[in-house]
């Protein structure tokens, strides 16, 4: 039993926690590189934890008042080039498409068919999307437009890493328009909103929302709020964004229309996304040194069912108590739907099975064998607590407690990361003490320091692009929350007088 | 009242088919074209149709064994040409990305950053989806593999037509790897009856399954199975495929494994797909002179309720009892869903308001005013009936009635396609008789022909492309039904002996 003493991931998080999570994705079979450059395969166990989160979100986006679209995936060079800073944003990572077929020469089939006008695949989708909001709006009784599109965008990304960063990956983004810049405000502010609570209740992770300073705004808008996550080792990742983008994107499509006074005005605009990137989060917010956790609202398999087949006779009487109980589990329910339960039938030794459904991060395995029939009980394991704490209860107990013990462990995760945020944060007076917070603490990892810092920042765009090449923190938001924001002080980098605190990290 | 009197699409079906259709996908609002050649916008009420009918076969794939999972956007030339019929059939029509920035030169965004092997965007994902798979099947115990990804392709078409065919389209490609011949060969024709049970039973579209000739079949399939509709101009459409690949692509990626026997062999794979031309065949199987018509089972919404205000004092109570009505629906449910109701709360008049209901198909409308408050009745209309259809009953009895009604209009559009397909469907037993029956019968509407010909055929594949040349006719397939195919007998055309009759006919 040497295997159940040691962990199943190797290095652990706080020996070298970049190549820990390379080794989690992989031993969780979320994804994997493929052949193409930056681009990853999301796998069953992967996708189906995205097909949870689209379903759920998008739920959340209809109850707002949104309807999903789709819009096509070329955009036409002269499209982007529309707005200055937009394409000025995205040109040096575009994947351009030139040509629209092949040819033998040589032996070699060869691009062909040479297009007038070269189209970029879509990195977002606010140029060829307001090209129709600028066709369907004519009054302002066309007002507000709340489209949603879920797709797939390309980013040139020259170092990608599995969900986090990759060159393709899969989003959703909301584009509206509305009558006045108020509403339009109101709509950026209510989704980041939506992000803020989608995070913190489905996927267990607690966020702080906030707006990015000018410098680190999405290209093209007037006010980019954020929610922020912290990470185990400390690290920031922007989860989510939603943009305020005043008229520029409706004056560069022209989406203007009739207005109430009878004169023509354009309209007011925002978008917001979130991506397969919130898997990575994930991954790094609640994984262990076995593994992944999955918060259960979330997980593709919420309790998986692992028959103990010690010999051949007594193969049909387990199966058949393991169907039982699958059945008698996916009548209770969690969340509004009913529990998502799979029993493991495959050929393989029981150790096996159950550490690979460890590493996969399942919230609850039971186990039932011959001896736990004869008992009427089965042996039941949450993936939140640790590896060797079975209980052995009563079949039916099980089931009756099953929604309460999913609700637990999603309490448990959120708890749990919170409590780590709030460790890792501190509030600083000073330069020194900046630059201490955020020197890596062990030498053994050098990627590990302080954390998330809130201090007091004064400085100018200039400054904080200074601060961020010299010390490679960034500023990640200026809190939504008054608490965090504090009074008007002194800046701590540049000692200049400062409206209020900001959040410092490292990011991802 | 004059636009009662006429219908709400010009021209009719019987006066331009093809026009027809144009209007009414502009009508229902259902797509558009984009400024991107051959690429469409689907519009919320046409995405919303998708919504259910991806939700729909999603069920369908997962019943069926099948996991999702995401494979790269962008295949590597060098992969395409692994399989030699498979590039050569989609050369033709692929876009080329061949640069992976823009760059500004003389005020211009050009392409820059060449890359040294370009990539095409998927038109089909046969070669990606086989080098992942090569990686995941080491032994017989990994198979067999049964994989679904729901994406984007693009096939740059010439002559684009919305939904039915164009450049960029939304669909769902299944790819597995099995041990034997006889288990592919098992997987594709259930496939195959998953698609003709979902057209049949979900869109209410009867379709005749069977395979394709040699000359119709995918680039580098062994077989190719098909369900083919008839749609109301007589021609068929394709509307799903399943292909027995044997080891052509498993060969040409190196799918191998570990057989039983210890030896080194290669997989049996298929594959098999729908997409969003679904949304033209229905549209073309089921729409009337007023416009679409949409089986209950997937319409976004089945149920409007059109509030009727005569005079402000009465807005408040109308729309009380609305979302009253709206509420006991929704308690409701039909095919195992709760009812999808909608309420029409907009500011329009009520003749406009319900015309456009009535072209977008939507499958029961209500219309509740001030008069029918003071008697408890409402006003219901089924879309499958004339327009003037109403009936006047008590609110309660609506409720009570309203899954059975959706029953009803989904078992009356099935009835009324099949019994269209079998008014237009004919057994030839001559070259004569076939070129009779496939010449425009009306100078008015030159491409509405006899419809599906049912005739032996023993000719080659030269002699199959040369009718197709020559007549435009083209056969759909070998029907699976025994009693369609009927015993050997004499080729219609060349007069050599056949094996069995084949559905022929002209064709989207």
């Amino acid at each position: 039993m040497a295997k159940q003493q040691q962990n199943a991931i190797s290095p652990a998080r706080d020996k070298n926690f970049p190549e820990w999570y390379q080794q989690v994705v992989r031993a969780s079979d979320m994804a994997e590189n493929s052949e193409v450059r930056g681009c990853m395969v999301i796998k069953p166990w992967g996708y189906g934890l995205w097909e949870q989160i689209q379903a759920q979100l998008d739920v959340m986006f209809k109850e707002t008042g949104h309807k999903n679209a789709y819009f096509p995936l070329l955009i036409p060079v002269s499209y982007l080039e529309k707005e200055a800073t937009h394409v000025e944003g995205f040109a040096t990572e575009c994947a351009v498409v030139t040509h629209h077929r092949l040819e033998l020469q040589d032996g070699k089939m060869v691009p062909a068919g040479k297009l007038s006008e070269p189209y970029v695949i879509r990195p977002t989708s606010e140029t060829i999307i307001g090209a129709a909001f600028a066709r369907w709006v004519q009054s302002y009784r066309d007002l507000p437009l709340l489209i949603n599109q879920w797709a797939n965008v390309m980013r040139w990304e020259m170092r990608p890493r599995l969900f986090l960063r990759t060159a393709e990956f899969l989003w959703q983004e909301g584009h509206t328009a509305h009558e006045t810049p108020e509403q339009a405000m109101e709509e950026t502010c209510k989704m980041h909103g939506v992000y803020e609570e989608f995070l913190r209740e489905h996927l267990a992770i607690p966020v702080i929302p906030g707006e990015k300073t000018e410098g680190e705004r999405f290209p093209g808008a007037l006010n980019t709020f954020t929610v922020e996550a912290m990470v185990q080792d400390r690290k920031a990742i922007q989860a989510g964004t939603s943009h305020f983008l005043g008229q520029n994107f409706s004056k560069a499509a022209g989406i203007d229309f009739e207005g109430r006074e009878g004169k023509r005005e354009f309209a007011w605009t925002t978008s917001w996304g979130v991506s397969t990137r919130l898997i990575g989060t994930l991954i790094m917010a609640h994984g262990d040194d076995d593994g992944l956790i999955i918060p259960p609202r979330v997980a593709p398999t919420q309790v998986v069912i692992l028959p103990i087949i010690p010999k051949e006779e007594v193969r049909e009487e387990v199966l058949a108590a393991c169907h039982q109980l699958e059945e008698k589990l996916r009548a209770e329910s969690a969340w509004n739907a009913p529990l998502r339960v799979e029993v493991d039938e495959r050929d393989l030794g029981g150790g096996v099975k159950n550490w690979e459904w460890i590493k996969k991060g399942v919230p609850v395995r039971i186990e039932i064998g011959p001896r736990d029939l004869e008992k009427g009980s089965v042996a039941v394991t949450r993936r939140d607590g640790g590896h060797r704490d079975k209980s052995f209860i009563a079949s039916d107990e099980a089931v009756a407690q099953m929604a309460e013990t999913l609700l637990s462990i999603q309490s448990n995760l959120l708890e749990r990361a919170l409590a780590f945020r709030e460790e890792h944060t501190k509030e600083l007076q000073s330069a020194e003490e900046f630059y201490a917070f955020f020197t890596p603490q062990n030498s053994g990892q050098p990627e590990i320091h302080g954390g998330f810092a809130l201090g007091h920042w004064g400085g100018t765009a200039e400054e904080e692009e200074a601060l961020q090449k010299e010390s490679k923190v960034t500023i990640r938001c200026i809190p939504s929350d008054p608490e965090l924001r504090g009074e008007s002080g002194v800046c701590v980098i540049t000692g200049k007088p400062a409206e209020g605190r900001v959040v410092f990290a490292k990011a991802y």
